[in-house]
């Protein structure tokens, strides 16, 4: 049974994520100047992606009643400033790899990737201003409030993660890691796909913070189980370095969890090697914080706290969802969410 | 009578940006994250800048018929985007200083620099969202495409230059430099602030296409005048390193004018030197790039370009704005081509 649960989520979801990249291709310019910007603003969108972020937006429209072209737009906007946010967050993270392939900062310099980011941003308006003639210009209005508000809550989590490393913080809790997860990743990966898609097939009649607590708890389990493929996963799935995040001082939970498990001398030696700048950064150092979070069960705990988030998730679907007729897209949502924390790329 | 001419730009100018920056703070959220993110994002609009995009556009408002407040908005949107460019700008060119201070770069590291221009580029939506009560739908419609258009230009004329220090390119012509700055400067500092106030002023019905050529040829003045400054100006007064952009290898017109007119044994040795990466030059070759400038006059070509575009911008005001009343906005307008040229700081 869960192997064909997931042949339909994984049938639907590439359904819908490459309509999403075909049509996202459409609003790059063919035009000059082209080495430099529109080639490289086609790269990480070319790449293998999941997808999930436009998917959830088409099949929430759908599944309360709209149509897929109604939401494709909104859902290529997203897309676009995903991407957008990937490019900046790997000059951010000074990342190597990404969806199997050298980041734009590795392969063409930091300047030439931020300036890239941001044609993408840019690129993510038009989608936007062409719902007018489908949606009508209230419609068109509240896609683009959504979307302020979703652009804002993701800098603001990237400023809190940045700041943790930036001044080496060792104190942080598990409520700090999931309040700058909130902001960081679930407004933008659930939250607001689900809301504009909603708001969309509704005319803005339903609710849109009915998703608000589903999002949250997918999104903060989504990104646990990203950052444990990180640390546990295959490289060839996974496409970026594993262990990456070790050698950027990334606050995941594990290591948080590591740094409110370890003995002083443990925390002491921490807050050390996090202090090294990431270049300067050993293999044997990143080995031995592995060690630590196998001797401590960081792994398992984390993992568990993804178990409970996206079944308290599941439980909020319902909130979301469950008064709605069961259609195809309906059931494509259920059971996405154990996709998204059980799958292994 | 030039002295008692510039008092009068100096202060309408004064006037309209330190409204604008006034206003301007009101859209940075007093909100956490404050330390690594709206405490930064206030740090440029902050420091003494000189404000022509806020004034340009609320002049030309005006001086269509229009008021003040009516342009506040879109002209506080043009001001927030140009501080998020020198944000990125400042990253991109690995600059140390900015308006007489350190960039955040140099002060917080790249990975905040780069979020915090993301911060203020979303920002800069707010005010624009906020025409629509003032100026109905149809209006905010329209300055919203204009900015995109705006913000496009810039980054495609950025990826341009970017792409020519990339490839080290020694083989290009006034004809490449003009054109990139059209994209990169003139679009978002002259053409779309006048394009955007004669639209609000007449409800849309004014053509915004008057502007272009005006804007072209003031905007490609003002910037040859702001890289004369950079290598020939006073620190106190510019604000950022003289002497910066030989430092960064910045294609501006001197440099290509140097290149061009240099013997093949010199324009090898500044093939070199350009292929040397910004931290690794040293201040010989650095003063040596300016012996040559010197020598073939390069400065004196750039300086008599830019008064000849300016000459080009001033009869290109009639075609902009000879029709309309003679108003101070209007004189403002006409006198602020000169000082854009003609200032030391």
């Amino acid at each position: 049974m869960p192997v064909k649960s997931y042949d339909f989520v994984k049938g639907l979801l590439e359904d819908y994520n490459s309509l999403a990249i075909k049509t996202l291709f459409r609003y790059i310019p063919e035009l000059e100047p082209r080495k430099y910007l529109y080639e490289l603003v086609s790269s990480y969108p070319g790449r293998p992606g999941k997808g999930f972020r436009p998917a959830l937006c088409i099949a929430t429209c759908k599944a309360f009643g709209g149509t897929e072209s109604m939401a494709l737009r909104s859902a290529v906007a997203i897309e676009l400033f995903h991407n957008a946010f990937l490019v900046h967050d790997d000059v951010e993270d000074d990342s190597d790899f990404r969806r199997g392939d050298k980041t734009l900062n590795a392969e063409y310099g930091i300047p030439i990737a931020v300036n890239v980011g941001d044609a993408m941003n840019v690129l993510s308006i038009r989608p936007l201003m062409e719902n007018l003639s489908l949606l009508g210009p209230e419609m068109t209005w509240i896609v683009f409030t959504e979307i302020e508000h979703m652009v804002r809550q993701c800098v603001e989590g990237q400023a809190m993660e940045l700041g943790w490393v930036h001044e080496n913080d060792t104190g942080l809790t598990e409520e700090d890691y999931l309040r700058m997860t909130l902001k960081k990743t679930c407004w933008y990966t659930i939250i607001h796909p689900c809301r504009i898609g909603a708001l969309i097939a509704t005319s803005g009649e339903a609710d849109p913070d009915r998703f608000n607590r589903f999002g949250y708890y997918l999104g903060a389990a989504f990104q646990i189980q990203d950052d444990l493929l990180n640390l546990i996963g295959e490289k060839e799935k996974y496409g970026k370095e594993i262990g990456g995040d070790i050698w950027e001082g990334k606050r995941t939970m594990m290591l948080i969890h590591l740094l409110n498990s370890s003995e002083p001398d443990e925390k002491q030696w921490l807050g050390h090697f996090l202090s090294i700048p990431r270049r300067h950064r050993n293999p044997e150092d990143v080995e031995n914080v592995y060690r630590l979070m196998i001797k401590y069960d960081s792994f398992g705990y984390a993992r568990s706290c993804s178990r409970n988030l996206a079944g308290a998730a599941l439980k909020e679907f319902f909130t979301a969802y469950g008064a709605l007729p069961d259609t195809r897209d309906k059931e494509f949502l259920y059971r996405i969410v154990l996709y998204m924390i059980e799958r292994d790329l």
